[in-house]
């Protein structure tokens, strides 16, 4: 009558929680709690001084001040407010005027969830077996890759030539070679940051985004394609050239989700982000799985954005965080010019957009979590995300993110000193 | 090269996502849309009435005007803001007093989460593989059996007596019968809604949660326990009197996870819920896999949220809607009496608490979502919760759940009497 199993290992996780690891984020903010005067460069936290307070205030003042919009504090739908998803649709119109998508077809495909985190995942949950492969840029979002891990899903990366672009012939062979092993029904998706990507700043350009749709056409691979459009407004100056999938001929045939936030260029806090999905039959999947993780996302928070919209504030905001994320940008590039880094072995390569630097430093130092390297820098008060972590497979141990959102302009020149000044005693 | 099944359907979906049926709110809702003139006592929304726009107000003013709190607008942690989790550690604690859990442990084992739904989804979500055993309630929330059949898992009622109480050596016989099976270790967990329940409206007394740990530890059957407390609050006149799982010696060696809501007592539409676990491994696996939903539930409205407890006006809301709701429960049951409902061959018991009223029918009728008693009652213009929905398992079929929440009291009088009388026409 007594499993002793049971008894003496009370909590039996299911296999899925079984593969689910300490988050990255986990280990390095521990770390930043123990070195008390630490200026961190890893935290992809958003700039204190520029958040909307003005903006947010406006809009909860005249939300609640109207009777009419009382509403707003009660539940709304699962898919989410749908003013809001009109909102959305037509900006993504203006985008995507090659297509002729229109605004009424995008709203239908257009959903609302916690962060696009929450897109990415409703995603791959539905899509994915343990064991299964997802095909992802090089490099990649770390917090995806640990998702796939945790869901049990393996990630493939797409073979890159030496300036990072997509290595077209590389990847149709890395398809040959999966399908040799008779693999190919286990590929299920592909994934990639596509514009000041995270971790690398840089955007994909349009034959590349072509050249992985033709390989896999080539193949009969008409698998789903997801394009994590996290960073695409966070532009300094020039709007990305590159259009998304949604408006590239050779993806037209394959199911696309188009997955983008609210929460980065405006208030990170309020968290709301949406996906845009072409295959009806996915949608559907993905929102009864929201159903039962939360059944819609905090309806209150879509009410500000979608004030924000129409008021032409989240434009306003956008007006301001560009230049102040060029300006942040250009404080700790330019000190780690100042200060020599190029002359010690490391290259990046300036952004025009987004919240990263990406380096590359000498081939042979190792700058991973548990590195001489990475805890020099934690001994002389600087953290970074270390670079292995952003990659599906076959991981370089000499890359670097830093990401120069939170810090103050100060702060960025004297965290850009301290890492100069480690980068130099660890230079042969 | 090309593999045909690829081609010919685009979107291979996972085993869980399969598995998922689209959910019964949703053809609930779009009954309601096709019925212009319907009055809805099926939807399980709040009373937009009281609904806290001035406590909100005060709090959204008065957290953006101040610089400091700039960084409401930023992201929070993973598992919650601290403040936050230390006052309901507080509030908890005053209800747990017999154990002697201090608000110290009960904060350190408490996460927030987009409502008590989302932590009631990481707790299954790490506990079970497909084909696994969920003992649950009868009835039970049927959100919750949903997300259940979503993942693949089976729910087991545990039996109750004609008094809708547990019945404990039916339990027994149940739990060895499973054994007989060799089925034991596939049981990974039990759950109940313990207070005002949706949607039998009755709450467990502590009789009846001594017994369901007793015949668990009989077996050496020491799984975890959710016990789903939403409701906890929502008493009319009297602190419901029996103690949760966390306070009742019989369950101490178990783990336990405790889940709740600020959604349902304040505003459905800021989302916020939490659950407290009292096991380090199981806490840990879940806020992994929160890391990967979302990391982390919006910190603007956890801080709204901590504003209202701090005030004190979050109580100042519970005493609103206790006396809203037990005079919108009033004028619905007050009606199925004068109209004659009982004189019918329907019974229920007048609740003392939450958002429900739980009916049972005569023997024969069919109360389900395709029966003629639905249609009849859709033409009548008054749609409910078919009551087969809230059973694991052996559904009855006539049970009915009524929600009051949202209807305005003339609207629940009206909707009372449209239900009676097509009760009428159905009776023999």
């Amino acid at each position: 009558m007594k499993p002793a199993a049971a008894l003496e290992n009370p909590v039996a996780f299911s296999l899925l929680g079984q593969r689910s690891q300490p988050p990255t984020i986990a280990r390095l903010m521990t770390m930043a709690l123990e070195a008390p005067n630490l200026l961190s460069l890893a935290a992809g936290f958003t700039d204190n001084a520029t958040l909307p307070v003005d903006f947010v205030a406006a809009a909860a003042e005249e939300l609640l001040s109207n009777p009419v919009d009382r509403e707003v504090l009660q539940y709304g739908t699962n898919q989410g407010r749908p003013r809001l998803r009109q909102l959305l649709a037509e900006r993504l119109a203006q985008n995507e005027t090659e297509t002729g998508l229109s605004g009424t077809v995008l709203q239908r495909g257009l959903f609302i969830t916690n962060g696009s985190q929450q897109a990415l995942y409703l995603a791959m949950q539905v899509l994915g077996d343990p064991g299964d492969i997802i095909l992802v840029d090089r490099p990649s979002y770390f917090v995806f890759l640990e998702m796939l891990s945790g869901l049990g899903l393996r990630a493939v990366s797409m073979p890159v030539d030496a300036q990072g672009k997509i290595d077209s012939p590389a990847f149709g062979a890395l398809l040959d070679t999966l399908a040799n092993k008779g693999e190919t029904q286990r590929i299920k998706a592909v994934y990639f940051v596509s514009y000041f990507s995270n971790p690398s700043a840089r955007s994909l350009d349009v034959f590349e985004k072509t050249a992985i749709a033709a390989e896999l056409s080539a193949r009969g691979l008409c698998i789903p394609v997801i394009e994590d459009a996290a960073y695409r407004e966070l532009y300094y100056r020039d709007i990305p050239s590159a259009p998304s999938v949604l408006s590239v001929p050779q993806w037209e045939k394959f199911p696309k989700l188009y997955t983008a936030t609210l929460t980065k260029p405006f208030a990170t806090g309020l968290k709301v982000g949406y996906g845009f999905c072409t295959d009806e039959a996915w949608l559907r999947k993905m929102l009864h799985v929201k159903g039962h993780h939360d059944f819609g996302t905090t309806h209150f928070n879509q009410a500000i954005l979608e004030h924000a919209l129409v008021t032409g504030n989240y434009d306003r905001q956008l007006a301001r965080i560009r230049l102040a994320y060029e300006r942040k940008m250009s404080a700790l590039h330019e000190t780690l010019v100042r200060e020599g880094l190029p002359a010690l072995g490391w290259s990046w390569a300036k952004p025009t957009g987004g919240l990263y630097l990406w380096l590359t430093g000498p081939t042979t130092l190792d700058t991973g979590l548990d590195s001489a390297f990475c805890r020099a820098c934690l001994e002389a008060g600087v953290l970074y995300v270390p670079g292995d972590l952003c990659f599906g497979d076959d991981a370089p141990r000499n890359r670097i993110r830093f990401s120069f959102g939170v810090l103050s302009d100060r702060d960025l020149v004297e965290a850009g000193r301290r890492f100069v000044g480690v980068a130099r005693r660890f230079t042969p």
